[in-house]
């Protein structure tokens, strides 16, 4: 055993992900852009290919005491697809891993596979492969999916520039206050038997939370207008960290406008009814799989014309490094508050 | 709850992965080989691309009693490089995503990374991503690899004809006689202080289970003699299995001479001192990562000259099944007895 020993929470998961592949330099002339983004990107001849891949665990990102088993097929196969999208890409294939525990009839697998065939289906996107074992505990899944985009429509998250506008698609926030919903009338209903939760009014943030879908129309609609982003990332850790991710990748800094930020009437309505600051859920709580991108000052008016797209604030020297403006006037610093796939007891 | 509900065992993995992925048909233009062979096959204008995904899961795959963490990042890259190389491919990049429970620690994972990179070195592959997580359990590991093909170097495992001769790489059955060696050594020494193990004599099936290597030279030399195989796939379930692969896959039988079944003294002399039948070994033991193919009959010659290919058998039509002919001169049917990653109790 070694001397030192480092609990992997004090580091949190970028900082080991850093720590673990900073001795990878590229070697292949294929391989164009490695660790660090939403995808890599390879080189084949006329078509740059995308990767991204993802891990699922139970009682990690997934409690099945709420998230029915069709609903997490599709959200495993959408997550990936978003990352694609993410780079101005079109996902292509996935392969499909499962660990699967012996309380898991093939009914189960079964319905947990409808759920990616219907993701598929609708994204377009083929099953080539993948693995199947036996797990001593829970339910495993892991997707790669591949992409593809034409040469020159890559999009990184390196790519922002001072002065550039930072917009973003969709609403923020919901699938979080969902979450809390979910968890909510679970509470309520342990332990009663034909309990019925109320999710009346809720609809919206629930199908967030529990049927996410990925912004291929972003990045068709971007296209169509003759918009090309200088930087995206997708919106799975909340705002804060993506911009934070996006900054840091550019060497830019950033500022947000409080008020500007999209957020659903359902999602406000909820965070007052638990009490919470719907602001914070759009900043922290993530899995809204939307789209943060950047563009040059001079697309502002075509931004403008778009439905489903919001300027939320503006790239600046790395000097000013990442703030919020507040509805009050104050800047406050943007921190990576959000989801933490290695939390500190 | 679904009313029917039918146990996995009773599928085993390939019954399983066969019902999961039946409805899959591929509709993308650039996906040209799905589930089925060793790697799917993408194409992407002069070449084709390889992907390929293995899940290695803590309890099932392996016990970290006695597998070092640095030996099992380095077979866990290789049993995916292996796949490629049995596509007739070269592995380019790996995605790596680890589920990692609190008893690891950062020292714990680098060391598992060290292997991991050193297996990359070697083999010429770029790590490009990867996503690392929280694990409630034990350790997962599941690694995506890509490989790149010329187009028309693809070797599926459905190219198999009639006459055809059979031949394996290097030996069988030493990584399934190593782990019976570091088994017994385990259960000997439990609860011993200061216990040593005695594995004098014994580096080979050792060095063959802990740390296996991928036969790129294999594809290497079949390819500077010209030979291109009709068919092939890398043996990681044991003879058996792979001939019964590629027999469906090609609608062929074939027949395999026991005596011809390449086998290493150290894995005979292991299997007598543990009174086992050495070619039961052989043909389920599995984890050898040789390559199986199969090559014309008037390649028969120039396979002669090679070193470390041996000819085991021959194929046949479909109607005779595939056997083993014993030295006693008996058919004796194959069944597919090798490693299940779905043991019924």
């Amino acid at each position: 055993m070694e001397e030192k020993q480092t609990e992997i929470s004090t580091l949190g998961e970028f900082g080991l992900i850093d720590r673990l592949t900073k001795d990878f330099p590229l070697k292949n002339e294929s391989s164009k852009l490695g660790v660090g983004d939403d995808a890599a990107v390879m080189d084949f001849g006329d078509k740059e290919a995308l990767v991204t891949t993802d891990l699922l665990l139970e009682g990690i990102h997934f409690d099945l005491r709420y998230v029915p088993l069709k609903h997490l097929g599709y959200k495993a196969a959408i997550v990936n697809f978003s990352d694609i999208y993410a780079m101005g890409g079109q996902p292509k294939q996935i392969t499909v891993s499962l660990g699967i525990s012996s309380r898991f009839t093939l009914e189960h697998i079964e319905t947990l596979y409808s759920g990616i065939r219907l993701a598929c289906e609708i994204y377009g996107v083929d099953l080539v492969g993948g693995d199947t074992s036996a797990s001593t505990t829970g339910l495993v899944i892991s997707i790669t999916c591949l992409g593809e985009a034409a040469k020159g429509e890559v999009v990184k998250r390196s790519g922002a520039k001072e002065t550039d506008l930072l917009c973003v698609s969709g609403d923020l926030g919901a699938a979080y206050m969902g979450l809390q919903l979910l968890e909510r009338e679970n509470r309520v209903g342990e332990g009663k038997k034909d309990f019925q939760p109320d999710f009346a009014g809720k609809e919206y943030i629930l199908e967030r939370q529990l049927k996410p879908e990925a912004r291929k129309d972003i990045v068709a609609m971007l296209k169509e207008n003759g918009i090309k982003p200088t930087s995206m990332i997708d919106v799975s850790d909340g705002l804060s960290s993506e911009v934070l991710h996006l900054c840091k990748a550019s060497g830019v800094g950033a500022r947000v406008y409080e008020e500007r930020i999209p957020i659903d009437y359902q999602t406000a309505s909820m965070a007052e009814e638990l009490n919470m600051n719907v602001v914070m859920a759009a900043m922290n709580g993530g899995e809204d799989y939307e789209l943060l991108f950047t563009v040059p000052l001079s697309d502002h008016e075509k931004i403008g014309k778009l439905k489903g797209v919001s300027m939320i604030g503006y790239i600046t020297k790395p000097e000013l490094g990442a703030a919020m403006l507040s509805r009050d006037g104050n800047e406050i610093p943007l921190k990576a508050q959000g989801w933490n796939a290695f939390p500190q007891d």
